[in-house]
């Protein structure tokens, strides 16, 4: 079914906020911030429109921005606002090309709005889809770089005036270890943007509407709460997710490492978990599940923890002792599951090259 | 009275490993593999031309390329070869232009020699002159960025292929810190160019004929020794240097502090100065000579140790217990002595706020 081109309104605003700090999958950084700026810029009479992917013409470039940098200083640094717009002038430049759409890299987070602010100044519409249908924490976790993208140029900007270009990269991982060593330098908030992409490879590789997706999960929560109905039920009902674990933190491991949130949380069964232990392996997304010691959600599944009663998206950094939390899970796309994928997002990339993915939707067609 | 063109043929090697360890102050890094692949690149036929100072045309455009990193792994990590070239032509497309002669930044240790292998292999000539009369570790420490050039673009590149652009930064410091740290990312060893200069400007304000002081200053050593004359009394004599100390190194503290090799040295005096005690404070190169607790020599003065008996220049690195030495000085430039410059080359910017500084030229005229 081909989906038709929409503008973002500001009814869309809260939706889309919840929507992405769900699929942000824990990780992501906070979408509220980038709600409020967004916000601001419709009220002064910005556009976002959205274009479906299929939309795309072939030879049109598309550029993809997001924020780069550790979620927790995000909060606190807001952005200025034109980061990623100057970083992405930046690889325009060094491309000796101009985008005519932007897209997202990931839709989890903070990083579903940042590209509509940087669309909405650039006045060039977003593309409902993304490189990741979920947040990750590196830049060459996204199935742009995973088929093939040249990584090069890429480019970094602060709200300082700060604009530092990639301009040869020897690969993907080189890109990552400069943008955030850059990132650091900026602040540990950053914009960036990478290679403009052809339209053509755009719809061959990204998520598709993913976008309407965010906007759907946070529309099903506040419909659900509006109607104090169960909330964790009717996202089930809405995206087909599973319901993988419902209890109590028992506990929360947690250390900045390497600019990454690193850890694990303990969770007591309730309900019809009562008895059983689960633990939730943290990169600043969850990563594995663990339920009685066994595996049963592994990345690039989409491992999602919410309020309990409230239906409300737990981030990695606000699981707390105590909370009472449901644990679901939604397959990741089948651009995310190929074997070339899981090279750079499977459990092995994460430290974890004991634990063979084994995806959800075939756990769940067995259970 | 004008200095004439000249051209490095094999014979001045030596002499310019020398004079360039000399004026590295005991930092620069060293100039001995540098020297090893120009004999390789004039040996395949490649010519270096200098170029005094004068002769350059006020509308000509000249690029600034050195090493990057630290020293101690530029020794084992022995450059591809095309760093430096690679990072200019990344500053020449940012800044769409193109420059007709190369000058090094800092005349002391390996970048006298690193702008003469760029120059060979893009057909340039060097110009007799650079930019600080000496070696300094920091990229701000030059009177090219002293007297206002606009810090960007700069650009570093490393052997594997990777061009990271400065494409927009705020001040020379924040050029500094970023390739600083994209030079620890390539691996502590990197080639850096710098904002491309209109000859106008470099005849301002470089510091003239530097290149030729090395060449002086390693011949009269080896003419020294080939003479078995007193080596230290010799450059004296041909530099118009002060002996400021003679004596043996009784210890040596020096430790990494933020990419920098930290430390001091102390002397118990000798001969003329037996019974005196001199401490040497260091960060990369010599910065402070004490001797009996007063500041005798401060940088931006130029402070070298050489071994007594050979004249050979020890740097910071080598600097070991036992060995007997003498420390001479020589005055820096007056461009490295104005307010400006001493805001970012005097004592207060390496840490000394305390210690106000005295020009050794005020010092010798007043002993």
């Amino acid at each position: 079914m081909p989906r038709s081109a929409f503008s973002i309104g500001e009814d869309d605003l809260l939706p889309l906020s919840l929507g992405a700090a769900v699929l942000g999958t824990g990780g992501g950084g906070n979408p509220y911030i980038g709600m409020l700026r967004l916000r601001q810029l419709l009220r002064a009479g910005y556009a976002v429109d959205v274009l479906p992917l299929e939309a795309l013409r072939d030879e049109d470039y598309v550029g993809s921005v997001g924020g780069i940098g550790a979620p927790v200083v995000g909060i606190e640094k807001i952005k200025q606002g034109e980061e990623c717009l100057r970083a992405l002038r930046g690889v325009e430049e060094a491309a000796g090309l101009k985008v005519s759409a932007i897209i997202s890299a990931e839709i989890g987070g903070s990083n579903s709005i940042e590209p509509m602010l940087t669309a909405a100044k650039a006045g060039l519409p977003v593309v409902d889809g993304d490189g990741m249908g979920r947040a990750f924490p590196e830049v060459q976790m996204s199935t742009f770089f995973i088929y093939g993208l040249q990584p090069w140029p890429g480019a970094i900007a602060d709200e300082k005036g700060n604009v530092v270009v990639f301009r040869h990269v020897v690969d993907m991982y080189w890109l990552e270890k400069f943008a955030r060593h850059a990132a650091v330098d900026m602040g540990a908030a950053a914009g960036f943007a990478t290679t403009p992409m052809t339209g053509a490879y755009v719809k061959q590789v990204a998520i598709p509407g993913t976008l309407s997706q965010v906007l759907a999960v946070g529309r099903t929560i506040l419909d659900a709460r509006a109607k104090h109905e169960d909330v964790v039920a009717r996202l089930l009902d809405a995206t087909g997710a599973t319901l993988l674990f419902t209890g109590k933190v028992t506990g929360v491991r947690r250390e900045l490492r390497g600019g990454f949130a690193v850890g694990e949380a303990e969770i007591a069964g309730l309900g019809a978990h009562a008895g059983s232990q689960a633990r939730i392996a943290i990169q600043n997304e969850n990563l594995v599940l663990f339920v009685d010691g066994a595996a049963v959600a592994i990345v690039p599944d989409l491992i999602m923890n919410l309020h309990l009663d409230t239906g409300e998206p737990i981030t990695t950094e606000t699981l707390r002792y105590g909370q009472q939390i449901a644990t679901i899970g939604l397959p990741a796309h089948r651009l995310m599951t190929t074997p070339a994928a899981l090279e750079v997002v499977g459990p092995k990339a994460f430290g974890y090259p004991d634990i063979p993915f084994v995806p959800l939707s075939l756990r769940r067609a067995t259970a």
